[in-house]
């Protein structure tokens, strides 16, 4: 008898269950129940059903994050407690990737005190479009940083016709590049330039917008300042349609509508559950 | 020059910061400030001012027990990328202290996450009348149970003249044998008795309470149903006052004032700030 690598969801990932449900056989998987609950004090509670050697857990780490980092340690307790050799913590969206350097003295590394923690019970590590990824090496044993381009690239393919891929600055620019290299399309990056004492202005470097369908890739959206300056601009010198996509929605309050009415499309994907996550990863974590 | 062992406070500890302020020096140590708040998206920001080899980080992880625990983590790391050598973490109350077997098939021990990663950033570990002592070993280094019998014996002195201490059941036996031994009083336990079919009632074990002031002692009050149980029935035997202690007032809704009502007077210590938190534990942390 084969034993199936078992997927198992946190709830950071219940909202691709389905998708994992549908999908998971055809890349011989098997989707293993849990059950998840608060305890009337605050604690967690977790149970992992099923058996197996090897197990994928998928678990992003949006808010409540110590709460979903917390959930990440504890199925991992479990699944060791029932035998499983081997873990592969699927992280989608990492908390505390920002907080990567010490910026003023008496400040921690915060994410290498994460993934220092997950290393205790898993012995591979994915996260998609790390902040750093760099901070990848504080993860002692297999950490990978997967890229979301290939699911980026196809969920705008029919939109693109004369299209472009620009990159909000000049360090976005591999993303954007490495979406444009799946779809066959030029890419550029904004860069910003002072016209007067006073003000500076994004412009895109080296390219003609005239016409052109846009499509502004970036990792995380906040609150969204830069993508509507960006997307005004583009207007404004001609460009055709201007969509914005990016891998990681951590939206401000008021930030999904503010982008969405100055752009053709927003979309983001699953990593965090919004109602733009139209783009889902999760086939990307179904092959690993 | 002396360096002083530096004492940090986490955002758990901070009810117990005035006491540590006017005591430290007493006990040749130094509070450190740190700056703590929460940022937009949820996450945890630490920063810990102040030089030394060794410190004692304080942080109880009672309720946001989650965002303590990750709080003590980030200071571990704050203070070794500081250079500290020697951490001793000081867990007054520790969250997830009852999950600490497989009860059912499937489950973490998620006390043993706990401690396996606080191990990471810390030498020695101390918390105060641990659920399960046994349950230390899951932390691989120094990792001692503190009785809090001491302060517990010094709050009710004055009030228990001819006075008996009683532990509402065996397993607490031990505890009310600490406290009676610190005040030279006689101790015993409650045990159910069936009395009908239908019907257990408890009783106090081989002692005569009639005209006696009792003092109840457990671990962990919570809804605190069994403390008016017992005080009820020890009013109708005839005791004088009665009152309860316990080590961590993890208060269901309304049980404080419930308990009050049913006693002469309730008190726990300071693991966990309540309104009735009035015996202190910051010398017994000052000696470590």
């Amino acid at each position: 008898m084969v034993m199936l690598m078992k997927v198992v969801l946190g709830s950071g990932a219940q909202h691709m269950r389905d998708e994992f449900l549908a999908k998971a056989a055809g890349y011989d998987k098997e989707l293993v129940e849990t059950e998840i609950k608060t305890f009337p004090d605050g604690e967690k509670y977790v149970r992992v059903l099923g058996e197996g050697d090897e197990a994928i857990v998928v678990q992003s780490t949006f808010r409540p994050q110590d709460e979903h980092l917390m959930e990440l340690l504890l199925l991992g307790d479990a699944l060791r407690e029932k035998g499983f050799k081997h873990l592969k913590a699927v992280v989608p969206y990492l908390a505390y990737s920002r907080q990567d350097r010490v910026t003023k003295e008496g400040e921690p590394i915060s994410v290498r005190a994460v993934l220092r923690t997950l290393s205790l019970y898993y012995d591979e590590f994915y996260v998609f479009d790390l902040h750093n990824p760099e901070t990848l090496k504080f993860f002692p044993k297999k950490a990978v940083n997967l890229s979301p381009a290939k699911a980026i690239a196809r969920y705008f393919k029919e939109k693109l016709e004369n299209g472009i891929i620009l990159a909000p600055d000049r360090g976005a620019l591999e993303r954007a590049r490495a979406v444009a290299g799946e779809l066959g399309l030029e890419f550029s990056h904004f860069e910003k330039k002072r016209i007067s004492p006073t003000e500076v202005q994004m412009q895109p470097v080296d390219v003609d917008v005239k016409g052109k369908n846009v499509l502004i890739v970036d990792d995380i959206i906040s609150t969204g300042g830069t993508m509507i300056r960006a997307a005004n601009l583009l207007k404004e010198m001609g460009a055709g349609k201007v969509f914005v996509a990016a891998t990681h929605g951590v939206f401000a309050k008021g930030a999904i509508e503010r982008v969405s009415k100055a752009v053709d499309e927003l979309a983001v994907t699953n990593t965090i559950p919004t109602e733009v996550s139209k783009i889902s990863l999760v086939e990307e974590i179904l092959k690993l």
